[in-house]
């Protein structure tokens, strides 16, 4: 990383110069600054690459584990994929998934989900990572939601057989997260940037769609898939289309899901994530209930942070303690195979504790903006969280 | 209309012969006969054509009002906006106009909501079109999801709004429909067919969001929009989103919705629609329970008919009469300005009093391949409706 003559800092790889886009890195901001452009270490939380400050931001915002998706690498390491030297980068993509494994996700016990990036340019070195990194307890994977829009084989051909028998072999999940298909969906050229961030789950929707009618989960039985960020209250309504259409058409199209429907082969395989989507809890059966994850996005700008667990319980209303265990903690662990409560008491593990912790630590959450962080903070307004004096 | 050598029929417009596709006209074919392509008339079921054998379809099917989209000019008129001949193309679009209203649905009053076709390629012309219209007493007009994909300026910008203040001064409802971008949602080149039928209505969601975000909605606050075939258990979690982004993201984006939320524009101004959406009745106060239109799609592969009824309240269970008598019909009617029942009494007018019209008349209802239509039905196994003997 090499701060340039103008104070902003970026990453160098292979002489090329990547920067840090605004949306990514804004939890602690104030929103009329969400659009401001990238930006120097110093204008962001510090938890956003300190790892102490990290965890720290972790319990302020009642948040006891946390899976890290790469910015920089892109999010299933397409950087190293478009690298000009292929013979260094699967190298520096291992020493990537070593030190997030090993030092990121290592430092604290308990408190990160490790989940490594591909060599997407060859299956077979994907399938030898895969089994590596699950022999040091790393079982999540990120993959791409469209390969093909990567120019690489699609979901449709056997070219990453290798990866999927791997993956299938050590129980290590596949994530595939919004935006890991590198496109973006464009309705119009003079469309308002709202439109963008509306639609962006609209890829996932569509990943979920060609991986259902795909070979891949039916070829390999015991594979699971994550839609990371994906959402859920679209997915009722993708899975009542999924079987009217296997009903109808399988006749003539030839898909043949022996004796299950699509849907049940979707809540027993995929795995689903929200962060604030009422409805979807409403209907989480239909979504299905040993599926759903939660996550607070933290620090990217649809982040609930720091009153998470305020979001979080307001849709909760109504729903029974078994769903909420199962939401907020009991399914990530169980497809991850993620124990936090084996390193820490359980009673240290609830909001009220993690929040105590911070609280004593003197985080502090207020807002502040680009200015502030660089002169220092103007406006001492306490929120919900004060810092300790 | 042409026969060729090969037995099929044909449109022929400007030299031109245009081919049906199949899953068009599969009403009363065997499922595993829907992707045989196209076809001749007499391979059809005559009500996807002939006006009288169509009522009859509906009676059987207990529908009394219907609204009938166009294949062979696309969705929105595309094909006259195609013509090389542009100064006919409008008078023929009229003419299209004319006979859709005054023939095929002014021969059975109170069974057909007309729809006209605008000359998308003149927002005045459009204009004209819709004022001459509404005096005939015809308040809908088809346009597209999204005009930018048919090489046009897009809902961002001023070029519609002759169109738009005349829909809104006339009362004039604006269908989009499904598929009238012209372009397919395609994941990747090697996809089954399967994903393409799953995505299709992936355009009229992004269709939505286009819409909400352009200055549309609130530059004609009397506007309303309809988005046909669009179904409605996605729209909730569409809703969640938009008012998520507004709130958290207006203050840089600069959208203004005054003192109402996105939401509260959707659900006063859009109306829904569904085949057999199961989750969406559930959720339908969420979707708009003023908005919501049910439909049978007939002709097409995803039609219910000739069982809509049986399959409407299936999804109706637990639902209250009040609720199911807007969405059966005093939404359509109020929104499209249709009544029935001011030209048939309402007994006249229920789904046994219209298959009892049927069942009299002989209306035949069990399947038949293509093959049986050329040579005469060999299977003469009875469907729940049997043929008068």
């Amino acid at each position: 990383m090499v701060t340039r003559d103008d104070g902003t800092d970026v990453w160098l790889y292979e002489g090329k110069e990547i920067v840090n886009i605004g949306l990514n890195a804004v939890a602690g901001r104030p929103p009329d600054e969400y659009g401001m452009e990238p930006t120097a270490l110093h204008e962001m939380r510090a938890g956003c690459y300190d790892i102490h400050e990290r965890v720290r931001d972790m319990d302020a915002n009642g948040v006891l584990g946390s899976m890290c998706f790469p910015s920089f690498p892109n999010l299933c390491g397409q950087l190293f994929s478009r690298s000009k030297d292929k013979e260094s980068a699967l190298p520096i993509l291992k020493a990537y998934n070593d030190w997030h494994t090993d030092e990121w996700c290592g430092t604290y016990p308990g408190r990160f989900i490790p989940l490594m990036l591909p060599p997407i340019w060859d299956p077979e070195e994907m399938a030898i990572e895969v089994r590596r990194m699950a022999a040091k307890g790393c079982h999540a994977v990120s993959f791409s939601e469209n390969p093909e829009k990567l120019k690489l084989p699609s979901f449709h051909s056997d070219h990453w057989d290798p990866f999927w028998q791997a993956c299938s072999d050590e129980g290590t999940l596949v994530c595939l997260h919004i935006g890991s298909s590198s496109s973006l969906v464009v309705t119009a050229q003079d469309a308002p940037i709202d439109v963008l961030i509306t639609l962006q789950p609209v890829n996932i929707l569509q990943c979920a769609a060609d991986l259902m009618w795909s070979p891949v989960l039916r070829k390999f039985p015991d594979l699971r898939v994550a839609l990371s960020e994906g959402g859920i209250g679209w997915i009722p309504y993708l899975l009542e289309r999924l079987d009217w259409i296997y009903t109808r058409h399988h006749a003539w199209t030839g898909q043949d899901f022996g004796n299950q429907l699509p849907s049940d082969v979707f809540r027993d395989r995929i795995v689903t994530c929200f962060i604030d989507d009422p409805t979807g809890i409403v209907i989480r059966d239909r979504v299905g209930i040993d599926s759903i994850c939660w996550e607070a996005d933290y620090p990217h700008s649809d982040s609930t942070w720091p009153t998470s667990p305020e979001f979080f319980m307001k849709s909760m209303d109504g729903v029974p303690d078994t769903d909420i265990d199962k939401i907020s903690h009991l399914n990530a662990m169980r497809h991850f195979q993620f124990d936090p409560f084996s390193v820490r008491r359980r009673e240290e593990c609830t909001v009220g504790a993690l929040r105590r912790k911070a609280h004593d630590a003197g985080v502090d959450t207020s807002p502040l903006s680009v200015e502030s962080r660089r002169t220092g903070p103007k406006d001492t307004s306490s929120t919900f969280l004060t810092k300790k004096h």
